[in-house]
């Protein structure tokens, strides 16, 4: 029998602590031992709750329990989060965490204590929720260089966009019909600021590269700005807008932003619809591979951290090999990086747009006039904003083709 | 150094071959050690071939070499494959194979004897060419019973499919056009008649359920006699018609099938075109994921195989516990499976389809005239071969809504 302590009884912790218990004869065969729940940390008391009788309020049961040989981190957010997992891993105990903000700060230092003891650090849950990425990245995507990432990385927002999309909603109705359905915080901030994905694709760069990839150097916009007739035009191009997460090798640098792009029916993640995330990779060899699935939501969630625990339990003693160095990335610059635009300015800035910009296509899209819209070539971000900056621009929005 | 063992030089091998030496620095990072091939098996010469030193004709070179550790089979069919593989374990030295049908077929067995010898067997190239799936339903899909598997897992058929249905050719003419670019073989049989998703269906099957699946009872039909008209009605119905390799939890059976199926445009497997492959799983607590890639093509594939072996060498001395047992799964009775169809019959049989079945919609098709064509409700496939026998049925297909 292998004891488990949880440490954060929300909605993911919950579910873990649900997930292995319903499927305990199907995880004990995957784990080859009987897993059981010994402890759950939580400040609360949780009176008539099932799990009652092992909530404790001190984290220090756990880590004295030499029983104890997996610590599930549910907790989220960087403190305490951050000195539990090091005191866990510093007793001899595997942790397996669904915290991005956690990872993405302190995930190469975190993997290299969990080494440096024999024991792992394990973080499925924390990109991607349900989706079998973080363990592809790592383990079978290991032959060839990754030239390319891009992720639908937040379940709030690709749920506002669809909306917008398929409705005709506002941002603002879209935003409060999620927040009815609890798909979107109160403060939606974190989710349509774009911050949420911004820590995701750092912890993903990270693995594709070996090296620290910090969210702070990460060029991030949101989608609030994104209005109906954004939405039009894109359906006029048989495209949709997404929020993405992309990074990509170029020219021997790394380049990674967050932004709204617009994808065209072609492209696999055009039909990534609601609530559902997907990575598309691009690798030199590979070609591309994408992974599909639901990218929160308490159960999908748990099941990968209890997927965790089983390659926790099955891994004892050994270190799953994950090369993350602290030495940080230098990012290509973002004005350098390369990116194709669509583009609306007002119908009398017609002729200036054409002669500032290479114009690969002018959209019209039905019942919007007075305007005039275009994609431009590929060309540097420092480039367009420069030209841009000589035109009133009422929207731009990056686009994949 | 670790020093490969390459069996078979041909598509697969030699791809392997060419991903091990262009991406030498990267994979010798993953792998912790530097990789190098010293033996390449093969009956044939390769004179002027980069690889021409490396050929040896005797399989003992490789085994009987100490320094080879770890040994790629991509020689294809079963014999001598399963015994070059065999030797090879039995001679200490890891095995990491493309091979389909020695998978299928010898899986459990060859999983048990690399288990005994602490080697390990890999075979992530055998499904889905360089989509990582084996990996993940080994590693990470661990916590939670699959319920359902539908895998488009032929990339030739589904090109095939893509012409049929987006170009309005017959079945004869996409086949054509697909052996003269070359798809598919001169022999179209293993992909067409749905053999090759078959065993495919079979090694995904007994991984999800860890004992063995035999592909020779599992129900399988292929593409050659969808028409036209089939395609048309597909598209009356925004679905399209894709080959699927089927696994199914129901009632505590495990059913299998490989036949084309209807899935309509809110399918996740709807836009996998041409040449790609996607497998769809379903588990109780994760919901949906799909993983998506190029089924097969030389460098996807090679990729595949050559993280396996990167896989191998991170994983010396510690067998990576893959639960499939020689014991095999009582296949649910096929004629006990539940399926919807699509059904077309003379016009003139319209009543007495009516009386027949439960009819969920009827159809109606642009440009077919003289006939009755409608959707049953789910209903078991020995009832609905029952009533079908009643009727001139011009063709019917599954559908997945």
């Amino acid at each position: 029998m292998i004891y488990v302590g949880i440490v954060g009884y929300g909605t993911i912790g919950s579910g873990v602590y649900e997930v292995l218990g319903t499927n305990k004869d199907y995880i004990a065969k995957r784990a080859g031992e009987e897993v059981a729940v010994k402890y759950i940390c939580d400040l609360r008391d949780f009176p008539g709750d099932p799990a009652e009788k092992l909530i404790t309020h001190d984290f220090n049961d756990i880590v004295n329990d030499p029983e104890v040989k997996v610590v599930v981190e549910t907790m989220g957010g960087l403190h305490p989060a951050y000195e539990f997992v090091k005191k866990a891993l510093e007793s001899g105990k595997s942790v397996c965490s669904s915290n991005k903000e956690l990872v993405a700060e302190y995930g190469a230092e975190l993997l290299a204590l969990a080494k440096s003891k024999n024991l792992n650090f394990l973080f499925e849950a924390s990109v991607g929720g349900g989706i079998p990425i973080i363990r592809p990245l790592n383990q079978a995507l290991t032959s060839d260089e990754i030239v390319e990432i891009r992720g639908i990385l937040n379940g709030t927002t690709n749920y506002i966009l669809t909306k917008m999309s398929k409705e005709g909603e506002s941002f603002e109705e879209a935003l409060k019909g999620a927040q009815d359905l609890g798909y979107a915080e109160r403060n939606p901030e974190a989710d349509v600021e774009g911050f949420d994905p911004c820590r995701k694709i750092a912890i993903l760069t990270s693995l594709a590269y070996g090296k620290q990839v910090d969210f702070e150097d990460i060029h991030t916009e949101g989608i609030t700005k994104i209005s109906k007739e954004d939405i039009i035009y894109a359906g006029a191009m048989n495209a949709a807008i997404k929020l993405l997460g992309s990074s990509r090798l170029e020219n021997g640098s790394v380049y990674a932003q967050v932004s709204p792009i617009m994808v065209d029916t072609d492209h696999p993640l055009y039909g990534v619809n609601d609530v559902y995330n997907a990575i598309f990779l691009r690798g030199e060899s590979l070609g591309e591979v994408m992974f599909y699935g639901k990218g929160a939501g308490k159960l999908p969630t748990a099941s990968a951290v209890a997927a965790d625990v089983v390659d926790a339990i099955k891994h004892k003693g050994t270190n799953i090999i994950t090369i993350w160095d602290k030495e940080k990335i230098k990012l290509g610059d973002f004005g350098e990086m390369t990116n194709t635009f669509f583009v609306r300015v007002p119908a009398g800035e017609k002729e200036k747009a054409r002669e500032l910009f290479d114009i690969r296509r002018e959209i019209n899209a039905p019942a919007i006039d007075g305007e005039f819209a275009f994609l431009t070539s590929a060309m540097k971000e420092k480039d367009f904003e420069e030209k841009a900056a000589k035109l009133n621009v009422i929207s731009r929005i990056r686009t994949a083709f």
